[in-house]
């Protein structure tokens, strides 16, 4: 059932029937856009920003990530920095990595691509990156600023939603949102930024019973599930908003996409959705925490 | 409408039509037992488990709080300081008072009464308190641990709540918890911790649109608005349990308890409700933090 919904294109008056599709990479090159500007004034001022990337084990997806995210660096401007490590890393020496690059004065940001091998403690890891350069938002301390809404690098995922909802002025005060997920780095802090955005938000888990009913309910959905089209068409109400961020092999998303789009008024595809604008949030964070380092 | 409940005093077997009162006091007892022991093995080693309050401006409720808080500990065998500054008290002088109970080693937790008056930061403040110390769970860094489910002192009042449904044994896995209330130290973090006893968590608000629908929607309904008698007894489902953390003036909690009691299949009273059971919390922090930072 395609829904009239508004049409950014035709004008401010103008209707379409179509559902609106939720451009990842146009709002990515409008964050980036807003940071050139101070990439250049700190390479004017002799300073590189630089993102240090840490890789732990062969997982070849966390390498693609990773990848991608140093490419992005450098179209940007951004210099990048790759470390990689074995599987068989510990805690201990993965930690003693982390508090070497927070001591660089050459290193503004520090990403530590999740997930790290099993028998690695990944929250004493996270959160051995200081706060300064934590531009992925993944310490402990970094989560609860974000929940009480003064965190200077929310988590890059829930913040390109949030940047998505925001770009395309979707409403999201009074709304009921429903957050498929609760991950410390996804779920809870996107349950938790809309939340101070003035949404209602339950947050919904593989021990939810009836899942299919309070994503019924929901005005926004926000899928985080990491499973490949978990989300199906007729799960979405009419006329809702869906924002997926599943990114699953073979660059499929949580969400059916195909079966829910001719439910919702607007939705994110997989890719070009919210991955994008992830990384785009990424290097927004690694300027600004370098912005910050020299005092702008 | 009463319903069918489970009757804990007659055994496994036996069934009631009255709804079930939540008796905070002997929640409130059963913690206060279990601590006793330990306030013993610290008075016995010579050392007393101490808790610092600090009282800003002379807002008579919470002068009254601070003042039960003592008394509570007085009972069990914890000595309390109390520190009481004037209204006029800056951020920075605040700050400065908690970082020397921070640095006493005589001092174990540290209590800042909120609210505090407006020209101060709280949330400064709060941060200030050692984690060690942070017996009332106020701290960012304390939410988000208690968010990730590792915090060693959650906030007292979500806890009490936790421990009542914990003493009665009432399931929580899967059911359906909305949380009306959004404040730093009580609704998001009992919203944290109910998301991860496995319920599926709503958090709603004074931005929610449809309160009543929303709340009609719930198994476990916790009323954290600070309105008296705010939610209706016809908003709540038949058989829901609900759980009042209000305390306005003249002991009246958040919630119509005679309109609901009918309705509910268990709540609790206002007072002798959660009041009691967050103090009891308070007491088993401190003396938990007092066994810490003596080794054990």
């Amino acid at each position: 059932m395609p829904l009239y919904v508004f049409n950014w294109e035709k004008g401010m008056m103008s209707m379409t029937i179509r559902p609106f599709i939720l451009d990842g990479n146009e709002v990515a090159a409008n964050i980036k856009a807003l940071v050139e500007g101070d990439v250049k004034k700190l390479i004017a001022g002799g300073i590189i920003p630089c993102l240090a990337t840490i890789l732990v084990g062969d997982d070849p997806a966390s390498a693609t990530y990773v990848r991608m995210k140093a490419n992005a660096c450098k179209r940007l401007g951004i210099q990048s920095v790759r470390i990689e490590l074995p599987g068989e890393t510990t805690t201990e020496q993965l930690i003693r990595e982390i508090q070497q690059l927070n001591e660089n004065p050459g290193v503004h940001g520090i990403l530590l691509q999740h997930p790290v091998p099993h028998h690695i403690d990944e929250r004493a890891a996270f959160d051995a990156i200081s706060i300064e350069k934590d531009v992925d938002g993944v310490t402990t301390q970094g989560f609860a600023q974000n929940a009480f809404g003064f965190a200077a690098f929310p988590s890059c995922t829930p913040a390109a939603i949030i940047a998505i909802l925001d770009h395309y002025r979707l409403p999201v005060l009074g709304k009921h949102a429903v957050v498929i997920g609760r991950s410390p780095i996804l779920g809870k802090p996107v349950s938790a930024m809309l939340l101070n955005k003035d949404a209602t938000v339950t947050t919904c888990h593989s021990k939810t019973v009836n899942l299919e009913e309070f994503v019924r309910a929901a005005d926004i959905v926000v899928a985080a599930v990491g499973k490949p089209r978990f989300v199906k068409g007729d799960w979405v109400k009419p006329g809702a908003v869906v924002l997926d961020a599943g990114y699953n092999p073979g660059n499929i998303g949580d969400v059916d996409y195909e079966a829910c789009l001719p439910h919702v008024s607007a939705i994110t595809p997989v890719p070009a959705g919210v991955g994008p604008v992830t990384i785009a949030t990424l290097l927004k964070h690694t300027v600004a925490a370098a912005m910050k380092a020299q005092g702008y």
